[in-house]
């Protein structure tokens, strides 16, 4: 199995609900560096898993809907704490979505997973993994 | 497929035995940098994987009884050269019995699977990788 | 010269007034992994710049006072910009003061010099360096 | 399942036939930060998954058949772009090839799968992983 | 002093001339990913030490000169190694020319220092620092 | 100015004397990964700082000497608490000696400065930095 990763950031305000969630209840923020794993059983006529510098702008335009925002504020997150691990599925799904309606081309089709990574710390990390349907 | 990791770290001394480990055969030491990945299929109620803090707690207190030793004089480690690999697995299940007796909360008794990644140096880490009781 | 560095973080929200910020005039936020480098011309009896975990300590108080906070609440930043270059220089000041009033021991008092690098992501960082009196 | 890890890089020339590729059709360069992750699901008699020392050396051999050269005029590669992807899948073929000829002693005949990542940048990785016989 | 760095990096072609390169003569390439850190003793009106959107578009414009190409074919560069320290200065430069024409706005008028260094893989980098003219 | 920086690391055990190192005072170990920086002012006819290649072979010559070892048992360190800002200084004066003595070459006696770097883990560095006589 082949595997591409591109990598981004972005920067967030949001709090949570939840005794367990200590001093985090309160209003604070978080740089994410944001990895996206895309995984294909073999590579296309050109040697790729994708277009690199495709699957780089696809994620900015995910990560630009997010970025520089109070996650608190934001209509979809309603009623949610948008924890790491939350994030990593939404911008699993948001990718998900874009590969499907053809934004990173033939090849985006025939991606078999992908895994979205958010490190938020020198000292934790989370992660999603999922299947793509080809 | 959600992963949450926290890290820590150890630094102990130790030697081993047998050719194959060379001058590593001499009593010296490592740094150790830690890292547990806890996984589980779905979120909480409070959309998380466990309880990051807690499960930081729970890794310090795994690597308080191996911290500033020389495993060549633990009792638990006699006839054993505790590699990185060899550690790795320690760690697993020292982890694994922590999360069996409730340390992690009732999160932790729905975690299906763990790995634990040690890091002796730029150029070299180890890890172990197995599934959880749920 | 000697240079000893301790490393810890924090989450934190803010805004930031002027147009030259775009997006980042938004409510929004930032993990920033915090390194304080500590330095003296010569090691002490115990053969030490400063007492590391003694440091560590210190750098934990300071850091607890920003930590999981929308700055732009704090009082102690009414009418400024919370950005990265500025908190380097809040948190050299809060560590300078703790140093001068003996929180990291006698050895604090010959620190020579101190930098504050803050960075926000995996491609900026900030960072104030000056020296301290002794 | 038992990982052992090691990393070295290696420093080449190319450049793509393709659109896709736009800047990249020019002859450029890349250093790879290669990691060769090696699994095992137990350990042997020394408790190790392999000789870490001799998987560096293996590992260095592969890559020096690469290192500093003009991958266009390797007649390995005639006609193929020499991605970062196709390279994960041609180091995992060398050393898997190596492997298979006693390189890594017997242990090596016992490894179960091996994973080879080419990291390009600070922002873009590929991999390779697959099951080796044993 | 303040600093700001900003990341980014360049992918490049060239050999070397003189036996100390040993099979670095042959056509090879490199990644360097850059750093380029911008020093000033205060602050501007907006808490800044240069506007870190305007100071990353700047570097993208240099390194792109640079960018997928071979360097053993650039005028500019005719009978020179073009070295990783070489380049450090080449890229300073570059940067020094475009902050004095103005493109890192009045706040670049008052910038005193810069670094620039090129990681060209995980165990080796180049730096070049010099002052600015204000 | 220019600097060229290689790495490496060493794994030794050694154990500390005096109240203020805690359980430190145990026998136990670390990894260090170590930077050596040289700088000078102008580079050399081939467009480099010092050969890269030979400094890295002089560095490992100087940490095989501590590699694998003891170092509450080497004759060198009797009486010294071999911390982690100790080793930086003790590494600097064995690469002093060997640059004195032409190890790097010619290069090596128009180099002014040196910054030896010993990362001991992910939150904790120390360097010491001085002139060389040229």
């Amino acid at each position: 199995m082949f595997t591409v990763c591109v990598r981004d950031h972005l920067m967030i305000a949001h709090s949570f609900r939840g005794e367990v969630f200590g001093p985090a209840q309160r209003l604070h923020g978080a740089t994410y560096v944001v990895d996206v794993e895309l995984k294909r059983p073999s590579l296309d006529a050109d040697g790729v898993v994708v277009d690199i510098g495709r699957a780089t702008k696809v994620l900015r335009q995910v990560l630009a809907d997010l970025d520089y925002r109070n996650l608190d504020e934001e209509p979809a997150f309603v009623g949610r704490n948008t924890t790491t691990e939350f994030l990593t599925k939404t911008i699993f799904d948001r990718m998900a979505d874009k590969i499907a309606t053809g934004d990173l081309g033939e090849a985006g089709a025939t991606l078999t997973g992908m895994r979205v990574v958010l490190h938020e710390s020198h000292v934790a990390w989370a992660a999603y993994e999922g299947g793509l349907e080809s």
